[in-house]
């Protein structure tokens, strides 16, 4: 059978997310549609990362099995001529069967975006914050995420999964134009653990948390220790590495 | 009289534009309307450049004159806290009662954005082509539009101006990670001149018109000769110098 793996591009701000819900749009949702369209089946379309609602992706990945024979060309023309204006594919590509694009993953790579002066245009992609923080020593914090943890602590609390532990592989804050940018790669992420890992390290940039608060918290295995969740339409995915 | 100078940015995507219009919703208006409540005065708001529904700003400029002896940091305060977030103020100075945002003006300079590949994320703030164009190409004819000019063929045709002479100091496409810009510094610009030399050098970008049409186009002083205006959403007010 075929697999043909998608990377994609979305503007989170008006879906629910990347997984089909009970109500409201959401991206597995509006691709799904344009693609028994075009293939004339039902798909089954596996993303590598359920993206949360209002949180965008440039780098998103997703495979889909089908008989059809339309030429990969043919398939991604008529589903950006098809989609809403808020998502677009960028490449289509043949691979092997038994392709996963959740679980043949490596490794994923998310953005947060911080404005640190106030802004209109792009105001939908950037957290602004109305006060100062230290990019010093939030990125002394970012140096303690590395390695292998159990992320429980920034880990929603209804989650039931058999462990907490990720292996990160770079964590950094870098400056922008206007402000500053979180750069984390891991072999998995836990619901919301990105946008709580930014909370509270914005937490400590600002002086509420002490930096020796840090490792307590992730020691502490315990989601009321960390600070709240950073707001969804800062987070961008940006890679999804096989 | 005290004289306050506003540099300020907007995303012109829900705006008929600068102008208070009969009807929809203008920056000027929104500013005026967030200025009265904060100057207990009707104010006279001056902006440097009018510039068209959907258009942005980065760094509009803009003055009123007051009694009010509210200080400046207040009054960007309150100015912030009380706009939508489409429009923010970044900074408030006194200056010289005579200072006019619009006559005092020695340059602007707009930079209108171009995709070359599929967006959804920032799609509000370029024009996506689906087309290839050659931007070497687009960039010798920009180098053509440096210098006084009559700019009347690049000009809305309702216009009745005195004269359409313009002094152009900087022009010049550039590429960016997704795409190209176009820079244009000039001590004035006529009504829709940026958007309808973009829609005509992107016409002779993909060769539908050639190079050496341009300076015939220009030399007409017909506006029927150029091309179509580019859309409104690429085009940034970037900067107005005194």
């Amino acid at each position: 059978m075929r697999n043909i793996k998608l990377v994609l591009e979305y503007d989170g701000t008006n879906f629910v997310g990347w997984q089909t819900q009970a109500s409201g749009r959401s991206v597995q949702e509006e691709i799904s549609r344009a693609l028994e369209q075009i293939l004339q089946e039902k798909p089954n379309l596996i993303g590598a990362g359920r993206t949360d609602s209002g949180v965008h992706a440039r780098g998103q990945v997703a495979n889909v099995r089908t008989n059809s024979g339309i030429p990969l060309k043919s398939i991604l023309n008529a589903l950006n001529g098809l989609l809403p204006e808020d998502i677009c594919i960028h490449s289509a590509e043949d691979v092997p069967e038994e392709f996963h694009a959740r679980f043949d993953a490596h490794n994923r790579m998310y953005r947060y975006f911080i404005a640190l002066q106030p802004l209109s245009i792009g105001r939908q992609y950037a957290w602004y914050l109305k006060f100062d923080v230290d990019i010093g020593t939030m990125n002394t914090v970012a140096g303690q995420v590395c390695g292998e943890h159990d992320f429980r602590s920034f880990c929603k609390a209804e989650s039931s999964l058999p462990h907490f532990r990720c292996i990160v592989t770079h964590s950094f804050w870098s400056t922008t134009a206007t402000g500053t940018v979180y750069e984390i790669r891991a072999n998995r992420f836990l619901h919301g653990m990105v946008r709580t890992l930014v909370g509270t390290m914005v937490d400590i940039g600002r002086g509420y948390t002490p930096v020796s608060g840090f490792m307590e918290i992730l020691n502490s295995r315990d989601r009321r220790q960390a600070g709240m969740a950073a707001p969804a339409h800062g987070l961008f995915l940006e890679e999804v590495t096989y």
